[in-house]
């Protein structure tokens, strides 16, 4: 039997064989006494593991600690910190090292196997003894609880306002399986890769090499279809941990039970995905784009992409304009070829929906019921190439991105100091 | 006799041969009466001409008009509004022609040597009456002198606060040639093309061919290496008239004369395109960024474009902040490959510098002197890649972009109302 259960409570904690925490390490000087900045998701027993890294060519140090820790496709836990990226900073390799190497010996686990991630300010040397002396609490803070799940997602959170957790449960035959996820997000998001830090757990028993496809996919179709300010990090990292509870037979080649995995992964991916491009610096809109009648699927995407990283199409939206012809500009420079005489735009949100544009050219609309559609958070771009098709194919792309707005500006013109 | 001479007054007017004029004609509604919006540049006989326009796949009626107009390499006048861009827009290719024929009818020309450009809000039809009825004021206002090209610069702004007018003279052989230009920058500038319109003159000698070539790298060199805010419209446009009347003997290959009149259309193009970075919508700071010890010129051209483009790196110039992590990270999504450990990054302006990053990793530098030299208008950022060159070799480039201020934020969310 496989059928999509749906979200549940829990976070990185729902599936079976978790323990997360997080606490206040200090790491970054003159942060408040309440705000957890040290996270470490942990498996009773060795998981195994899979992970996507930034493609960014400058790479910090945690990133490359720990894709050497994961060639081996195992790993018992990651620990986390948010306020220093430690990356371009004096002693950022030893400092990636030692942060795993505490943890290691605080758990008594094999140092090997513990991955390490940094989010926060470039090029400044991380207060290593914070992070040292806080480990203590941090593993006695441990837990299987909501709450635990809780504290490690606000740890890892910089200019984020919202804590992004989800959990999900399906079946793969009789057996229950729980996939669990927290992230953040906020600047800095684009398309390759998507969020900054996420820690996935679950308990199906799956082979390394599935585990890895599934994330790969996942990660393509819902962080990687993000984009906020175009820049994209030096320590973007997403682990996906296993540890094979859940009791169903090992997926180790592509099937049913494979697509059942697959497609509850990326509905948690996508889940935080769109919570991560809900929060993005200042942002007062989410703008999900729609891209249909495309003749293939790549195509959608390199349009959809382009519109949402248009700083005119962002501060429209923002200032609730609905400007269309920035949006066609934007395709235009997309360097995708299409035709922009077949072209059709409508703008929709739970005020209405109004097309704007039909065959490339304008149409007469109601401003106010625009104006109406674009005061709602959630507003809907709906693009359509109207290109030749086979009969029953439709390809399309679904993109999400945020406005630019003043408080963008503002967040972005004093983060460092 | 090859010397360059320096910078005169006149801009279009200076050269030999060319006339201009602009005239308030309301084709955008609600504009106040002192708002010049409508300008031609004559010459006085037909001349040799060459035109860049947008690579957007996207393209406004004038521009796809202009393009065919320009197949000739030849061309009597431009003729050019602000306050709309004729584009996807109701009858956009008719009222594009219209304005060429109104314009030929009133100067006793041949329509198919005039070029048309628009610029301003995309979709809404273009009151080609309004055009219409000022061409008369318009060819009556037409003049040789300063103040006749300051006007056809004044109305073809949009956003732009500052009048972009510059000219040049040189000599070659025994004749002063002169070049003039106007143009208008602000808000979608990118590289492929920077600048919305421009229109040169010169009364140098030229074969159409030479013209073309020489245009082609004054905007490579110039235009294209301004950033703003990434977006490239629909219709930008680079014109060049050449009247042939300064007496030298007309340049028909590469040469000594080449290299001379290509130098000085370099240097008017390079003034022009830092006046728009300069002038970007709302900025607080022209950013300078120069990337050498590159292995080549083209890698270091896609660096310098990256980080100009960061919405990160401008925010942070626009907080004072001198956040180089920010532009490591931009480098490193550039595309291009570089050995971080290798980069030296230095923050210059009037009040002194500051070097920030030696070989991929933060100095302490003094914050008091840095966040000092970034209250300066004019900032320059100053990347080494320290790549192994050849002896004697020293690649590098110069690119110009802006701050992202609060103030484009306000001027972008209610542009098009």
């Amino acid at each position: 039997m496989y059928g999509f259960i749906g979200f549940i409570n829990g976070g990185v904690c729902a599936p079976i064989g978790f323990r997360a925490a997080g606490v206040h390490s200090g790491v970054k000087a003159n942060s408040p006494d309440d705000k957890l900045d040290l996270a470490l998701v942990l498996g009773d027993k060795v998981c195994t593991a899979a992970a996507v890294f930034t493609r960014n060519r400058v790479k910090a140090a945690p990133v490359l600690l720990s894709q050497e820790r994961l060639s081996g496709s195992r790993l018992r836990a990651v620990i986390l910190n948010s306020g220093n990226a430690n990356c371009c900073a004096a002693n950022d390799t030893e400092n990636a090292a030692l942060m795993a190497e505490y943890a290691a010996a605080a758990l008594g686990a094999d140092r090997n196997l513990i991955a390490v991630a940094s989010t926060g300010v470039i090029g400044q040397e991380l207060n290593i003894g914070a992070i040292r002396d806080a480990i203590p609490a941090l593993t006695e803070a441990l837990g299987k609880s909501e709450r635990s799940s809780s504290d490690a997602a606000d740890a890892i959170m910089t200019t984020d306002t919202i804590r992004k957790e989800f959990a999900v449960e399906f079946e793969i035959g009789e057996k229950v399986v729980k996939i669990g996820g927290i992230a953040k997000g906020s600047g800095m998001i684009h398309p390759n890769m998507g969020t900054l830090l996420s820690v996935i757990t679950t308990d199906c028993a799956v082979s390394p090499e599935m585990l890895r496809e599934a994330l790969g996919s996942a990660v393509r179709e819902s962080f990687n279809r993000v984009s906020i300010d175009g820049d994209t990090s030096t320590n973007d990292s997403c682990f996906i941990l296993a540890s094979g509870l859940a009791g169903n037979a090992e997926i180790t080649e592509r099937g049913a039970d494979f697509d059942a995995f697959d497609n509850a992964l990326c509905s948690l991916c996508a889940k935080l995905a769109i919570a991560i491009a809900s929060d993005g610096e200042g942002e007062k809109h989410l703008i999900t784009c729609v891209v249909s009648e495309a003749a293939n699927e790549r195509k959608a995407e390199s349009i959809a992409k382009s519109v949402l990283s248009s700083s005119l199409v962002k501060t429209a939206v923002f200032g609730g304009d609905a400007n269309w012809g920035r949006v066609l500009c934007a395709m235009g420079y997309s360097g995708e070829n299409f035709d922009p005489k077949r072209v059709d735009i409508t703008y929709r949100s739970a005020a209405g929906e109004v097309q704007v544009c039909a065959n490339g050219s304008g149409v007469n609309f109601d401003e106010e019921l625009a104006a109406g559609i674009l005061s709602e958070h959630d507003v809907e771009l709906l693009i359509s190439l109207n290109e030749e098709l086979e009969p029953g194919e439709y390809p399309q792309c679904t993109c999400w991105g945020c406005d630019l707005s003043l408080d963008y500006v503002r967040i972005n013109a004093d983060y460092r100091t």
